[in-house]
């Protein structure tokens, strides 16, 4: 017998599936907004986020599934010999969606009509420019930067991938590139897609010195994590009119009522709302996840998305 | 020696390969706006839009090469053993993007986000759809429509085509239909994108009867003609909140300052620029066409894009 804990909305189909994968499983549903000490104490195997601050009273935890792609502040409170996993894999189609909508608004002008048609007013804003044949750089290729790559190939753009080890290409990738490469590509890039994981390694990669390294009139895109962008310095770039920048993660989150980016040109905001979700195929690709790993664990097998409590990356057998 | 008029902006590059395409042409270079009478009457060949009170000047009139995808109005103005073709093939990549900027706007709630921008609002604005799974139904597959539907397909999309002959299936489409099977097939699109030429045979296509046997929360996209959708019976039917719909073309254009279609709930509207030179690809594109045409023009091969003068579609040896 395990006692299971379940903090994700699931259907009653998809519990029974959950069931199935575990048949040993005693079965508890609470959203995380309601949980306390007691009711994670006894539970062998969480699936979904639960409070940072529960984590040190798993006394029996041996398996913490995120429903998030990320792993921010987890790993590091881990008990010993249990075993973080995420979600990675089921934020791709609706993040790397709502990044193509995002750019596409941006090249198009969409926003610049969308405006007009508040003052009724049918004017040409006059050139656009395409995806196709542009130079798209995903800094990060997880599932989320990779999903928008191969989206981004299928246009027809000319895609170079970073990311920390550089084994294989993806076929929708004309070039892989590790990170440290990356001025050197900064200043070739039409589109600059951050979608990187909170860490030491990204905070702040994109400052002011690397934003102006970019080509004028290009695309930054950050659905990472904000900080992984200088916010002061993006303001002040944007205010040259020297980039466009297309952000669903900002820094600070949320973003307060009188911060100088909600007003800077060239930009569009959307509240860190591109996951979640709010898309049906996002839940129903983490409840998967969710019922292969029960599957597994209950068999033995290795786990799908196992986390390297130091790092916060899956270990690279997993990635995507 | 050939009399050529060329209406449309060539760089000098451009220009030299149209003269090499046709040794014999004597090139003159007016802008549309600056054309008369006496500009056209000895022109053998023109390339690109002239208006079209202009045509009947045209005593010497061989061949008509229109700088746009469709031919509203001049086929049957054409003189006497002249031939008009059109650059259907060159709006395509632009048109399509376009159309797929608006979709994923509205898809993503992107307007709505756009507005809480203005207002310094970080507020999350709940569930959203995706174009992976989604039925489209694309309502003419010429160039543009054909493009639209190749990349849903490469999105993840089911995609459905109708046309007048359906006398092959590409690829890209999972079926293929005539506009006969129409009402049949409304029911079940999550996205109907209208991308038909002017005329009788689709002038109030998407009537309330039409309009209403969509499926709730559809998206309706129109970048054809305007009047393939009675334009009241739209906004009645958006202000019930049926559909979605995202439209560069209506009827009137341009649209009336008070017309209730501005302030409509769930309408997308951009003033008739997807098309244009607005990107430089499709310029480029329109001259290749050109620099083709003259070729074979010169040589007595058969020409690209000859139109119907009856139809106003192409010939179907021609069709993309």
């Amino acid at each position: 017998m395990r006692n299971i804990l379940v903090t994700i909305p699931v259907t009653e189909e998809e519990l029974s599936r959950l069931k199935a994968a575990c048949p040993d499983g005693v079965f508890t549903l609470i959203p995380k907004e309601k949980l306390d000490a007691k009711a994670v104490k006894d539970k062998e195997i969480i699936i979904g986020n639960i409070p940072k601050e529960l984590v040190p009273e798993c006394g029996k935890l041996r398996l913490l599934e995120l429903n998030m792609a990320g792993t921010d502040g987890y790993p590091e409170l881990m008990p010993e010999g249990a075993v973080l996993v995420n979600s990675s894999g089921a934020y791709g189609l609706a993040i790397s969606e709502h990044m193509l909508g995002m750019l596409l608004a941006i090249k198009k002008k969409l926003y610049l009509y969308y405006d007009n048609q508040h003052d009724s007013l049918w004017r040409d804003e006059g050139g656009v420019t395409s995806i196709e044949d542009a130079y798209v750089l995903s800094v990060g290729m997880g599932d989320i930067g990779g999903e928008f790559t191969r989206k981004c190939k299928a246009l027809g753009a000319y895609t170079v991938g970073i990311r920390r080890n550089v084994r294989e290409k993806p076929d929708y990738a004309d070039e892989m590139h590790t990170l440290d490469e990356l001025d050197l590509l900064l200043p070739l890039a039409d589109v600059v897609a951050l979608s990187l994981p909170s860490g030491a390694a990204t905070r702040g990669l994109m400052d002011e010195r690397r934003l102006r390294m970019m080509k004028k009139g290009a695309v930054l895109i950050n659905v990472g994590r904000g900080n992984a962008i200088v916010t002061d310095d993006l303001v002040r770039v944007l205010n040259d009119g020297h980039i466009y920048a297309a952000l669903d993660v900002v820094d600070p989150e949320p973003l307060p009522a009188e911060h100088p980016l909600w007003k800077a040109p060239n930009v569009f905001i959307t509240p860190h709302i591109s996951g979640f979700f709010h898309l049906r195929q996002t839940l129903e690709r983490i409840i998967a996840i969710a019922e292969e790993n029960l599957k597994r664990f209950s068999s033995g097998e290795p786990l799908l998305n196992v986390v390297d409590s130091k790092t916060g990356y899956r270990g690279c057998e997993n990635r995507a």
